[in-house]
Order: structure tokens, then sequence, then C-alpha cells
């Protein structure tokens, strides 16, 4: 498909209000205007999984290169980086060994030690919570299998996440330092689904780093009624790779404002690469999908006065993508208007969170209007984040904005093998889709600086 | 009904652990011991809605004394206070009198100014959002009528609520400050009922003080469509009552720690008063009734370390039952270990906020093991607020909880004829019960002391 090249006006006034601009650009994205769905299809179809370090995530390298040049993006191209420690999962196996012989839906959290060849086999201690876990006593667990069966809370926001998913990045240093073997967590997730979900832990540095794994929920809730009765003992089998200084990629694809190359940069994107059991949909293909869709949207209407950079990043999820990106652009920063990942799901979105103090500024009135059929709100009341890959850039100073998509659904599926794209509804995505266009297009021809507002409110005591 | 008297034990310890004491009473809670859809049933069957200030009201007080003691609550009282302006709702009428003759649903919002005698009749101008009023020049409304019909965003937090409720609260001064002779606003709701959905307004003092109403969703998107194709106006009658000093009260019953009266006091409550069209089920007889019923809970259990106190607030809608409270228990301020308000809803709970700091501490790990298997996660992360009867005994250094129940579809029926005691499920109910006496049990049988923790964050720089 070929775009006609995109000149920006250096001081022509737009064709039309900031507002009109940005509602006209929302509307096509909500009238079959965006390529997000096929852009999805196309990664999840012919690449699949894809975590970093491994063959199908070269190959996502290069499905990024050439779908953002055939979409007409810009001084498309490949940043390098070097990944420590890539770990790639390989063979591994569970069963309750007793009181009956039962098979066990499991999977090993990235990053886990191996066990030892033969396998681990020994009884399961069941904790409620990480806080009873805690307040076990060291030495309690000496040669036991922990496992930590303690449910996520549905939330719209994600919130519930954050308050779980502390048992699977605290909870094998905390079981090893009370004597256990093994790790286990009920999968952090919030759906009924049998299929387990993985994710990255981590060791301390101070205690044996032992195997770590998660078990579906089904399982978990199975293994604490047998425990209820009688011991319960677990067989384990996991091994994996670990590759050390792998090579990694972000990939970057431009809308430039051609008139004035010392413009602002808009900085958006999702990440590339995915965990293995499913087709990275969800997470983060529709990362992917939304802003590749966005910035095109933008690339087909009149000149911006802003670049808009599509950033794809290539090792979120256990880190690294971030920083190197933040570390290869710190010359940039003063250039760079406004970072945003997109990292929360296919939509519907439901809440922008800008800076402190920003949404009060009378330049972005029209962005609350052309916010609000969409059904988003503007608050400056959420802890700034915006996704991993956003850190480096905001320690920096470069301004974040974090826009929410509703995550009642996202963790029934995300990072296990129920992430397939069957899953994402088409509205939702063009919705996402639109949403980011009206904050694209607004802050594209506009010249608000986000920045004084930062600074304003770090000023304060 | 009779419960046996109940006698704190002041050495003696408990006769199970704490965690085992709380899970005891939720377990409760959970297989039908609880009173809360008795007691809701009974208040929103009784007396109906209960604005401050009318004979509904009056009767509430009287039914809340009577059922605290049948109840076997201690020290059942009513503390007097004074509301310095009531407002009751009068006769009202509403229609669309040009481009075609049509019936409006619409509600006065409280603390509106009436219309004159004969009424107001003007054409509308129609803004998508409240930044779009914001940005109308001065005098540019001159003569009009002004309706914001700005979408509502479902959240599960309520967060939306704080975003879209700023239209019904800050609209009408910013309408008349442009010249406009009255003010409307969409229903600040979720749902897509016809029914109006009230709720206080203000005004600022140095504007004109218009009439401000609200109309039904459907009402607000047909003004809107119709003003796209020409003018439309629409004849507005508004009337209504405002009592200087009208009498109120707050009713107060307690489970006492009798063994010793010194023993710190946890206040608990929902808010008894309600707006006039629905029964005020949701808002907030279920708070009362949730609060009541999880303080039974523990007055039918082992002796308590600390008092529990139940407070049904009686002016919560349009202020001062929090203020005058506050201001009544000034010298009671060091006894006062926690204060909370149940006035999200009819549930299911998912979040319990805490005060920066205090989940971490060890004593409170059972509280979190507690709570898991009900989907209830602990946070630090929530700006504290609690509840509008909350903020008088926080600005006195009162350390506040919130205790948030999923509010995905409270905004459907909040404030409008549809807040009615079928739209509570009793799983939810008891469900919120369960998590309630979780709380109770555990502070008012630990000696942990949250106020230290407030302390420790508000000294910080």
């Amino acid at each position: 498909m070929l775009i006609p090249l995109v000149l920006c006006a250096l001081a022509a006034p737009p064709a039309l209000s900031t507002t009109a601009g940005a509602e006209k650009v929302r509307d096509r994205a909500l009238s079959g205007g965006s390529v997000a769905v096929e852009v999805l299809q196309s990664l999840t179809s012919e690449i699949g999984g894809r975590p970093v370090g491994s063959p199908a995530m070269t190959r996502a390298k290069d499905w990024a290169v050439k779908k953002l040049t055939a979409l007409g993006f810009q001084n498309v191209h490949v940043e390098d980086f070097t990944k420590k420690d890539a770990w790639l999962r390989g063979p591994e196996a569970a069963s309750m060994t007793a009181p009956y012989g039962l098979p066990l839906s499991f999977s090993g959290l990235g990053k886990s030690a191996p066990t030892p060849p033969g396998g681990i086999e020994a009884d399961v201690a069941v904790f409620r919570s990480l806080e009873e876990l805690k307040a076990a006593a060291p030495g309690s667990l000496a040669g036991r299998i922990a496992l930590v069966n303690q449910p996520m809370t549905r939330t719209q926001s994600g919130e519930g996440y954050g308050s779980a998913v502390a048992v699977r990045g605290a909870g094998p240093s905390l079981a090893a330092a009370r004597g256990a073997v093994a790790f286990l967590t009920r999968s952090i997730a919030t759906g009924p689904g049998r299929a387990p979900h993985t994710g990255a832990t981590h060791y301390d540095d101070d205690v044996p780093r032992i195997p770590a794994a998660a078990l579906g929920v089904a399982d978990a809730d199975l293994v604490m009624r047998l425990a209820a009765q009688g011991p319960v003992r677990v067989s384990l089998s996991m091994s994996s790779t670990l590759i050390e200084n792998a090579p990694a990629w972000n990939v970057v694809g431009e809308v430039p404002c051609r008139a004035n190359p010392k413009a602002g940069t808009i900085v958006i994107g999702g990440h590339l690469d995915s965990w293995d059991p499913g087709q990275g949909a969800v997470d983060d293909g529709a990362g992917v999908a939304i802003t590749i869709a966005a910035a095109k949207l933008l690339a087909e209407g009149p000149p911006l006065k802003r670049n808009v950079r599509v950033v794809l990043f290539g090792s979120e999820e256990t880190g690294g993508s971030g920083e190197a990106y933040a570390l290869a652009h710190a010359a940039e920063v003063p250039q760079l208007v406004l970072a945003a990942e997109s990292d929360s799901g296919a939509g519907p979105l439901y809440r922008l969170a800008l800076p402190k103090g920003v949404a009060a500024d009378p330049a972005l009135f029209g962005l609350a209007t052309a916010l609000a059929p969409l059904r988003i709100f503007i608050t400056d009341d959420v802890a700034e984040h915006g996704g991993s890959d956003m850190e480096g850039l905001m320690d920096a100073g470069v301004p974040i904005v974090e826009f929410d998509a509703d995550a009642s659904r996202y963790f029934d599926i995300h990072h296990s093998a129920d992430d397939t794209f069957d899953k994402v509804e088409r509205a939702d995505l063009e919705q996402s889709v639109a949403g980011w266009a009206v904050l694209l297009s607004f802050l594209a021809n506009s010249a608000l600086d986000l920045r004084p507002h930062v600074d304003a409110v770090a000023s304060k005591p």
C-alpha cells in the first residue's frame, strides 16, 4: 500500500481545528479505516509466541521491518541491543505422586532454575497467601515444595495483578529462605481456564535459586483440597536454556514532520516479544497493532507539526528493551515530547492518565471532548507508570502518559496458551486505535509541552 | 432477638488465633449468619427514600434506634445536629417545545434554585464535555439553557464518577458565568435507563444561581441529535423548599469492650439519608445493613479487645453529618483506632485500601490470608478518602480505611428511581458483610495501632 508523502506544515494553520482533526481521525478508526486487525492477525498467525532469544523473535523482527515498510512508515530500521540473559523453556513435566497419581497442568516461570537432572519429588506445604508464607518459620519448609494458592482479584485497572504478582516474583526466594526445595504458585490469573500462566520470577542473591513454576488454577485448588486431608507429594522436572548476551532488537518506524526535522518527537509503541505458550495476541500483539494503526491514520491525514515514532520493543517480558532504548536515545531526550506504551491488552480504553496539571490546560479541552464519546475520561490521579518499557525514558525526564484499556478479562488469558488472536474483539481494538489516534492527533498538531507541568509538580515540596 | 452479654477479655488470650477467629466470622457471614438482607429489606420497604429534612428521615431515625436495639446493640442513642440548609424537592416539570413538543425525563439537582413562578423557556446550547462549556466565551450563552451531554465511563472503582460528576457540581456556575438562564446535565450515570439521576450541585458566590437539573440519558441524547439540525427549545418549571436549620441525627449503637471501657474504639457505618426518587437501597441502605450485620456477627462471637461502634450518618448526600460527628467527638479522637464508611454499594468488595505501610506489618499478614478467598486484595496505593462522612475524622487525624465494592453497575441506578431493594444480590451483600466482619474481627482483637503508620508517612518530606 502506498501512502502519499506527508509534509508537515511549519507555519501554515492546519486545515481543521485540532479538535475537529482529532474527531475525524477517530471516526475513521471506528468506521473500518484502521489496519489494526490485519496487523494483529498477521503477527499472531505468521510468527506466534516469540520470547526474546528465540528463533521466533528473530522472525518477528524481520516481520516488523517488512510490515512497517509496507504500511508506508519512514525511516524504518532496527536498533540492536544485547539481552544479558535470555531464558528459553526446555522440556518440563509435573505430576502428583501421592495420595493419588494425577497429572498436573503447570508451566515453569520465566528465568526459573532447572531441576536437577532426575527431577525433584517432595511433599507440598500449602499457603493461602504470600503473607502466610512470610509468617512461616525459617527451616520449616526443609525438603518440601511450597505452594502459594492465593487467588487474584478481577479488576478493570489491572490493579489486582499488581497485588497478586508479588507471589510469582517474591515467592521463590521467600520459600527458599525457609528451606523449600521448589516453589509453586497458583497461576496469576483471573479466569477458570486449566492452562497455566507463566511469567518472569526473580531470585534474591542470598538464598538458593530453587525451581519455580505455576500450576493451573484448578490444579492448585486440587492440591490444596487434598493437602487438607493428608500429605500431597509432587514430582517436578524442568529444564531451560539461558543464553548469555543474546542479540535483541527494537524496531522503529516514523511519520516524520519533514518540514522541520527538529520538531519534537512523540514516541509510542508496544512490545514485540511475548511469552511462549500462546501467540502473544493481547500481550502484546495488540499494543503493536494499535500503535502502528493509530500512527498510520495520522500519516494519511494532513501534515503534522511533530514527528510520530512507533517503537516496537524487543524484550519487555523479562526486561531490557526499555532500558536499551533510553540509553541509546539519551541525547535525544530534550526532543522527546511524550512517550507512551500500549501494553494493557486489546481494549476498550477507558482512562487516559496524564501528568499532574496537564488536563487543566485549556489547550487540552478539546482532547476531553474528542475522547468523551469513546467513553474515555482523563485523569491525573493515577501513579505514572505507563508500561515497563517506559521506565528508562521516564527516569530520563520524558513525559509519560498511561492509556489504560479495560483489563477485566485480560488476565483470563495473559501469559497462557489461551492468548490467541480469536480472543480479540474487533470493535474493542478499533476503539483503542481511535483513542490513540485522538491523543496522537492532538499532540502532534499542538505546541503543548507536557514537560513544564511535570517539572511544576516535581518541584513542589 | 436477644444476644448474650458480651464481655471483653482484658488479658486472657482469645479462644482462637486472630486469623482463625476472622475466618470463623467470615464463614458465618457466607453461610446465612448475616442479618444484612433483612435489615436492608426493612429499611427500604418501611421507610423508602429519606432526604435530610424530610418526614421520611425522621421515621428512618426512629427505625434505626428500634432496629439497633432489637439486634442487641448497646448504648443505642441519637446524636442531634443541625442541618443548615435542607433541600426538599417540590413539583417540577420539563418538556421540549420546539422543534417538537415532547416530554423530557428530568430531575432537579439537589440544592438547585427554583425557576421563577412561570418557569423558564429558552433555546438550548449543547456541549459535549465540561471542557467544551469552559471554552465558551463570556456572554455567549445569554438567554439560553446550557446542556452538557458528557457520557460517564463505567469503572469498577467508581473513578468514572469522580471524573463525570464535575459536570453536575461545577456546570451550573460555569454556564451562569457565560450568561445561561438554566443548566441541564446528562444524568451522571452509566446505564441506559430512562430515569433521571439527581444529586447535589453547588453554586459559586460570584455568579447568578440558575436552576439546574439532570436529563435522562436518552433525553440528553435526543436534545443533542435535534440540536444538530436546528434550534431546540425547552420549558422548565422547578420548585423546592429550603429548610434552614433543620433537625438532623446520627444514630449510634455499640458492641462494647466491657472489661475495659478505655479500650480503643473502631467506628464503622453507612449513611441513613438518601435521595428521594428511589428507596436508597444501594445508596446507602446497603452500607447501613452491611455494617450493622458485620458488627452483630462480632457481637455473637468471643469477647472483643476493642469497642466496635456503628454510626448511621444522617446527612451525607448534601453534607453535614460527618462534620457534625467529628465536631462532637473531637475529644475522643485519641481513642478512635479506625474509622470507615461503607458507601460504595452492595458489593462484592474487591479492595481494602489501608494507610501507607500498614499492610507490611506482620500483625496483618493474617488479614490478607482471611480476605484472599473473598477475592479481596489489600493495597496502600489508593488516595485515602473513605466516604464523605469520614472527612471530618480524617482531618482530625483518625486513621481511615476505604473498603471498595465493585461499582461497575452501581451508577446504573444510583440517585435514581431505580435504586430499589430488588437490585441487590444476596450473595454479593453477604460477601461484603464477610469482608467487613474480617476487618473488624482482626482489628477489634489486635493491639495494632494504625496511627504511627499514618504519622510516619505524613512526616516524610
